[in-house]
């Protein structure tokens, strides 16, 4: 291999390997090398996740990065390639107090073509029989601030997908077009330098301007490996290669867990999960639930249920994670006290459900405004800021970096669809992102 | 001493006294207790710092924060308290390029009537003589990049105050108001909890309110310590106390370096210092040198010059401090390879000259956009950010800080002179702050 290139990307997750794709295809004369700490694609918090994506956002930056990349997967899916794409739709249950609360973020999407339905009461106990709308003195459900239902909102363009699959989609079609790959392979430090040294020990030098020359290296690859445009990737590992050369990763992260439970053998399981009033795939679409944004995720081929909820106060942040991802484990406590006391104040099918498995991986949080961020610095591209919606806009987000490696900061990128947008408005010098308002 | 408070404040600097001043003051009736790690008040970087003021910023936030704090600052001294306070002015000597492209915020300053003189190159020689404005075909200044100059802007209100003379200030008023401090005493951890607590195991969990109810304190107070609400106001120490919570403390640690030379045994320096053309005090300025932030401090009383320079890349951040105040030390390879030579550059007075001391301590930045915070979070007013600007803003700060206490984030704080100031353009949640475009 060669210890030069035009443009290294630190990170092979779907952030990393889209950009490496998009800035390829871009500048097909430039030699470009991605490193990875782990074995294979994706193989950090993209596997983690719960790779679900949706285009309902009432920021105009979150929706023209998710719509134009979820397009971007349903054509790519339609063309052959298996993506794991399944639009079942997201289907947001609120109280009394969120449906009213929430009518005029509802009419802003609508305003904007969002596909979003609303149900009432009614429709719902239609639609979702076993849901249990309303606790009257429930003991438990007072204690606990278990709200009534006051009706639903769902969303159609809405869904998940295989975070390996996109991955590999991206990771392969680099490859084709000349890329290269490095696995095995630890970034230990970015290298702080200058364009023209002095070769004066010490460098760079107060009065001198110093930026980022490459990268050092170990693993499958050792050393020092130049590159002229580096480009951070990295997730939740972005401030442990930025903060020893005093620039701000702007991520903090913070542990997400998941459970799964296994329908197999009941049926009141199965016949939730077969719901087949909300999609044509006659699957249950992702519920989120109007307390501590409990979700259940059908998972059909596995006959099975993915289970989370939000911890907003309490769950440590990190400013780079303090545990491996191997030793990063999912609570059984927080199944039993947290989580499932409120599944099955909703829907009584999951009494007494047990975890089959459960796993836990790190959001990767811009703790600024949950949006993500490109910006530039020093020689260097900074990406990231999912925030647990990295995945749905990771299409849009490679695009958006390979523009500012042409044109700078203040490029206009073209997104899929032939949308275009001021990359600037995700700088942080410049920044000028939407804040999201649908945050149930 | 009592373990239950109306309000705990954590951090004995400037800003932590002048916040517990005026909490005390706006709620006479609320028991306030301060606690700090260290054995006296601004025992942390306060008291590292340079402890310079101005009130020349073009971002209006910044103009209301520093010129209203130091308006207090001057009538307090004027009222016979010592802050050791110098109105010696500010003297920001530019490249022409600097000198031109900066023309545009010297007139919006002057707009705003901060009193400002600018200075050309023929005012200069007259003034500052011995400055070095030309380099020709100096081989060293076209290796360091060292420009010419073009003029200089002087800053009226400006000058330097003695950090720990205004926070003993704070903390003696604050005491004969009837509040407490806590010294040698160190914060282990906040604790989260709910308001109405169930007593089961393991609270708060997701399905509660949950917010921080107390410290744990060890030190010369032992123990839980309770309050109804706790203000975080830790500088560089910030995140430590809320990482583990999940809230980002927004501030990175960055060190910061000073170096004094001695004016005593050299005629040369003993004339620059003793410069009468600036200001009444017949001393030198603050001047701040057209290359990397490079500056000379004069300090008549001890005969000494104070030196430091920005490094903008390369200079590590922490999310909290790695070591510490004790370990971080100045580095002499700092002084003689960067600050040194720019310094000796434009002033031959200071060839040969060796630091007779030198000191670290850190800037409590915040990255976003260097400039302070105030906001409001599960129990608690998170205050900091000052980013190298923080004790020219601490009076305005305490005093929005009480504000936010009494009204919420969207508080309008009463400043001194009478100067109404909006709490949430601080917050994040709704910031709105101008940026700072006079940077150099």
């Amino acid at each position: 291999m060669p210890s030069d290139y035009d443009i290294v990307i630190v990170g092979a997750g779907i952030l990393g390997l889209s950009c490496a794709y998009y800035l390829k295809k871009g500048n097909p004369g430039k030699t470009i090398l991605v490193v990875d700490r782990f074995g294979d694609v994706a193989q950090g918090n993209s596997a983690r996740s719960n790779a679900m994506f949706r285009n309902t956002f009432t920021s105009k930056d979150n929706l023209i990065l998710s719509d134009t990349s979820i397009d971007f997967y349903l054509d790519t899916q339609k063309s052959g390639v298996d993506l794991g794409l399944k639009k079942s739709g997201y289907l947001w249950v609120m109280s009394e107090k969120q449906f009213s609360l929430n009518q005029r973020y509802i009419q802003k999407m609508l305003d904007n073509k969002i596909e979003l339905r609303t149900y009432d009461n009614q429709d719902l106990r239609r639609m979702l029989p076993s849901l249990k709308r309303e606790f009257g003195e429930s003991e438990e459900a007072q204690l606990m601030k278990i709200p009534d239902v006051g009706g639903a909102a769902f969303g159609v363009k809405c869904g998940r997908l295989d975070p390996e699959k996109l991955s590999r989609f991206y990771s392969d079609n680099f490859l084709r077009l000349g890329g290269k790959v490095a696995f095995n392979t630890n970034v230990k430090s970015l290298i702080a330098g200058v364009d023209e040294p002095l070769g004066i020990e010490g460098e760079p030098f107060v009065w001198q301007e110093g930026k980022v020359t490459g990268i050092l290296a170990e693993g499958e690859i050792k050393g020092e490996i130049k590159a002229k445009t580096v480009v951070i990737a990295a997730g939740v590992w972005n401030n442990e290669l930025l903060d020893p050369i005093g620039i701000d990763g702007h991520v903090k992260a913070k542990k997400r867990q998941l459970f799964t439970v296994s329908a197999k053998r009941s049926p009141a399981l199965q016949t939730l999960l077969r719901n087949g009033n909300f999609n044509e795939l006659g699957v249950l679409p992702f519920v989120i639930l109007p307390k501590s944004g409990c979700y259940v995720k059908a998972v059909e081929e596995n006959s099975e249920f993915w289970l989370g909820c939000e911890d907003e106060f309490n769950r440590p942040y990190y400013s780079t994670p303090e545990e491996t991802l191997d030793s990063c484990k999912a609570e059984p406590s927080y199944y039993e006290q947290s989580l499932y006391p409120i599944l099955r104040s909703y829907f009584s099918e999951f009494e007494n459900a047990k975890p089959a498995q459960m796993w836990a991986g790190y959001y990767s949080m811009n703790t600024l405004d949950s949006m993500p961020f490109v910006f530039e610095e020093n020689g260097m591209i900074i990406a990231g800021g999912g925030s647990g919606s990295g995945i749905m806009k990771g299409d849009a987000m490679g695009r958006i970096v390979d523009a500012v490696y042409r044109e700078g900061e203040h490029a206009e990128a073209m997104l899929y669809s032939g949308k275009s947008y001021a990359a600037d408005r995700m700088s942080f010098k410049y920044r000028s992102v939407e804040r999201e308002e649908w945050v149930i």
